[in-house]
């Protein structure tokens, strides 16, 4: 390894992942490494004390080495497989909108004469004359790979074979078609599909029989780039990497990660369902605007820079061979548009299947990921924005905040009296706490204020008749669960820190909804409905997210959980040309609003950094439960 | 190396590359090796005597090593490179058919607003809605490559770009354009294309600028597959190697021999031209059918087998990257079409380069190279075949035949009293003879037969007063150069069983000519112009081609050399939509003979297999020629 090698360049040299969740920023500390022999060269770095200094410590993403040095990497928190249910082979028809099947892949089985001296006609035009006269396919086209194939196919078979053939495809419905593949004899059971969602944390897979619209496999894991940066912002400074000659190998090293991972879901759906991934003819991908661009292998950079404009919002028509997809080299790989940089392909797809575009009903979707995207609007008009709640509600910057894994506090309870917390741990019975995942987080916030551990301002009281609340290392902290009951030996506890950057999180979805009502002249109470999607969509708890003030205040019959709606929109436009001219139309409907450009975002979210908002009219119900725990 | 491998395989593998110009079928001779160590099996072969087994000789295709063995590689006689006159840069307007200048590439400089939070249109958008705006460039589509270069170029040239748009595509004359570059800043500079011949001995690329239809520059090479089949035959059987897991080995092979002599000459031509190759835009190809396979990598077996059925005699319209060109990645490459498997593109591209199908004369068009392709018509029909002529006249098959590089004799004279030849030799004044090139063959064959040192059936008299018509080890042979004289130390003669074999190619040819005419009802006698296509037809003497029989004994006038019509019929259709209507017309219009059908052609061959042919009438003045001979 040469001088001024980076010690994570040089570990991934030696086949060792380092985690670098903020994308080698320095930033997160989670690349620690102890330098146990030799030399290396440490940026000022405040992480490091002068103890820890002295004792080798160093991050392996700004550290570089200056000898031949040892260096001892600690075993790495990232999780990197999700558990799939494997028994989990039919999903119900999705909610909201749904699809009538007619989508483009067709099977014909062809029989045709044998070449003669009498009939030289070369294998192609034989085929396409054939397909012409037998089955009003005209004008058929090809490209290299399956016209590989044509050759043995015509003859293992014995001149009859089965075509599929793709009749139109997304960007030119009027064809022609064309040639996808060719199976020598006759096959005509199922037609595969697969439906794509590229999360910036999981992957998700679904493998669907074209004929009939059932969805015969699913298969999830998180996305392989999460060793490269947690959130959005830290993969795109991951893909900068790369100067001179290396130009662009960060952004590289993303597509690969990203892939690979699809890849590996491919080869598990399809190993479900008893087929090869090469009998898989038609992808439809949905993600948010950087998984695209890396996805696409797109330098996503200006996605981060001001005015945030992203290369490309809906990708052309793609060969899974030009991405590396291992499906049918030739079959095609459609995307779903998205909007802007920070309202993606995910979002059109979630407002798609969550039928919001054909409701007359005024209607609210959110998705709660990383960034909190907002959609408002009915069958006329819909408006959308991007609030940059960043990741808090998964886990990081929070002290002790964790994904949704086993071990993880998703409920917590406080007792009002002896403020004593009862927790439920993901995992099975008996599992030991490590930490707060998201739906722990929401839990333990409204708990901590309706018990009046923490007032409005977010402030944990230290004097109360409890050692859970205390002035800890890092301020004033409640202990959730103590070091003799986790797993982790150490005390799990929740801060001010913690609870400011959560409050920050919430309010910048609650002044989303604000700006988005108020830019179309309406408040939030005229809301009729409310559309939670995103997988940790699913496991909010309504009446805590109300309490302290992430969702609005309204009946719960208002609120409808959606689940994963951005693979449901892809397999939608998988099924249905309806489907995906309407998810084009949504794209083209929906104006994005710039919070960043709006400077009433500012004050409605200054307005919405209180517990749960410094307008307590707007949260009635709140309010009487404060007043009568407090009269209590 | 493991045992049962091919000598040659474990050459290869060591990195020596050995010729196996019949393909590795054990026929030719030309990879004999000596094994010195170790021990080897070596399937009988007629070739080698007892001694020559004893001493170890054996041949690199058939025999497998037994054990670790030392084995000596004699050096090859194949040379790998045409010199390439690099002063010629540019070439006359083509003979025959002259292409308006209708090519559908443009460069558009477009200048936009920058990005803003008021506009926050995504790049690709943005350059769509300018191409629309300022050039009326409507639905402009994209494929990855160039869509990765988007962002960049856009911001390195302050929001102006130059977009390189191809309007539309051979196969989608109605569109949509596609963007194939952009650049920063303004480019309006010359817009570079190629014109490539990928003939079965010799590649050829012209670079064009599109802009004004000038040929800038030119390269030729031999084709890399040459180590590995000098004919279509032996590549054929060469690309069908590999078995099991190596199944496709032999083909994937050669497409990259292939592609890797284009891409050097394609750095050649930019190199001359102070370019980059990924400066060039598009490409056209013109190739005969096995050609066209090998270089889209499809498998070409068929093509050998009866009933000779090609997979495709026209390829789609396919980019760059998807063959492994180095030219831009999203150029365009656009193949002209063949006709069948023995007519391919080359003729149909000579035709076009031609005339023929504007012409009312009667007119013959031959392409006499390792196969000899025959055309008649006008401009109201067209019938073709191909007729095995053998690669005899590039020197295969004859003793001291050799391709016309240097040290070949090209030109012979006999004196026709002392039987005493002159002979022109290639190469600077003085250079020693090595063997005998096609026009040499032709030339001494017919002052063989006018002075009477053979007799019409082809038959060497060795009873005549000269030292040089004497019985040799091969049988009866004229000594051509001494040994003293020559290159090689040998004596360089042509034997019986070289005529027979020139005979035969001869014979097939006007066997040709005769069955096509006929097939139409009319005789040879009626032809009206002959073209003579191909780079070795540039070299026929055509008096001495009359006096053997090759070619119809026509007044002069009638002949007409073309050169290489087929790289010229790929640079018309680079240049001119016109002229890809015009070959498309071409080879739909074209009716294509199967002479292995036809009995005719078996009793013209007969009646040809003599010289001039047994019918002296259609060679009046050659008739005329031998009896003055015989009477002075």
């Amino acid at each position: 390894m040469s001088e001024g090698t980076l010690i994570a360049d040089a570990a991934q040299a030696a086949g060792i992942e380092l985690g670098l969740p903020c994308g080698g920023q320095g930033r997160c500390g989670r690349c620690t490494v102890i330098v146990r022999e030799g030399s290396v060269d440490r940026p000022p770095n405040r992480r490091f004390s002068a103890e820890d200094l002295a004792a080798g410590y160093a991050l392996a993403c700004q550290a570089t080495v200056k000898s031949d040095a040892t260096i001892y990497v600690p075993p790495q928190k990232i999780e990197r497989k999700l558990q799939t249910d494997k028994t989990a082979r039919k999903v119900e028809v999705p909610f909201g909108y749904d699809a009538q099947l007619s989508q483009p892949l067709r099977k014909y089985v062809v029989t045709m004469k044998e070449p003669s001296l009498d009939d030289q006609t070369d294998d192609w035009s034989r085929l396409r004359r054939e397909l012409a006269k037998q089955y009003q396919v005209e004008g058929l086209v090809a490209e290299l790979p399956v016209l590989r194939r044509l050759q043995s196919a015509l003859r293992e078979g014995e001149w009859t074979v089965t075509a599929v053939v793709e009749l139109d495809r997304w960007d030119a419905p009027a064809g022609p078609p064309r040639l996808v593949d060719v199976l020598p004899g006759e096959h005509l059971e199922a037609l595969w599909g697969v439906a794509i969602d590229i999360g910036t944390t999981t992957n998700v897979v679904w493998l669907v029989d074209l004929h009939t619209g059932e969805v015969q496999a699913m298969a999830a894991e998180y996305n392989g780039q999460i060793a490269r940066g947690e959130d959005v912002i830290s993969r795109i400074i991951y893909a900068s990497r790369g100067k001179g000659e290396e130009k662009g190998k960060g952004l590289v090293e993303l597509q690969g990660l990203v892939v690979g991972t699809l890849n590996r879901l491919l080869d598990q759906v399809a190993a479900q369902a008893g087929i090869a991934p090469q009998e898989i003819y038609r992808a439809v991908v949905a993600a948010n605007s950087t998984m695209m661009h890396l996805f696409a292998g797109l330098q996503p950079e200006p996605i981060r820079l001001v005015p945030f404009v992203p290369t490309i919002n809906h990708l052309p028509t793609l060969r899974a061979a030009a991405l590396g997809l291992n499906l049918c080299p030739d079959a095609t790989v459609d995307s779903l548009p998205g909007v802007a940089s920070y309202v993606g392909a995910d979002i059109t797809a979630g407002v798609l299947s969550s039928g919001l575009h054909e409701t007359d009903k005024l209607t609210l979707f959110i998705d709660v990921g990383t960034n909190g995207e907002i959609v408002m609007g009915d069958c006329t008009w819909l408006v959308t924005c991007a609030c940059s709640a960043g990741p808090a509600f998964e886990g990081a910057g929070v002290l002790h905040g964790m994904r949704a894994t086993q071990g993880a506090i998703e409920e917590v309870w406080i007792d009002p009296h002896t403020y004593e917390p009862t927790i439920k741990v993901i995992g099975p019975e008996g599992e030991k706490a490590r930490g707060l995942c998201g739906s722990g987080l929401i839990g333990i916030m409204a708990e901590l204020l309706t018990t009046g551990i923490v007032d409005k301002s977010g402030n944990i009281h230290t004097n109360l008749p409890t050692p859970r609340a205390r002035l800890g290392d890092h301020g004033p902290e409640y202990v959730v669960v103590w070091a003799a009951d986790s797993a982790t030996g150490q005390d799990i506890a929740i801060t001010d820190v913690d609870l400011d950057n959560l409050m920050r999180a919430k309010a910048a979805i609650y002044a989303g909804f604000s700006v988005l009502a108020r830019s179309v002249g309406l408040t939030i109470a005229d809301v009729e409905q409310v559309f939670i999607g995103g997988a940790f969509g699913q496991y909010i708890n309504i009446e805590k997210a109300i309490q302290i003030g992430l969702l609005p205040d309204a009946p719960w019959e208002t609120f409808h959980y959606l689940g994963n709606t951005s693979v449901r929109g892809a397999y939608l436009a998988l099924l249905s040309r309806e489907a995906r001219e309407q998810v084009t139309n949504v794209a083209n409907m929906m104006t994005y609003l710039e919070l960043s450009a709006d400077n009433s975002f500012f004050d409605e979210f200054n307005a919405a950094m209180f517990l749960p908002h410094t307008d307590e009219s707007l949260f009635p119900t709140v309010q009487q439960r404060l007043e009568a725990q407090a009269g209590d």
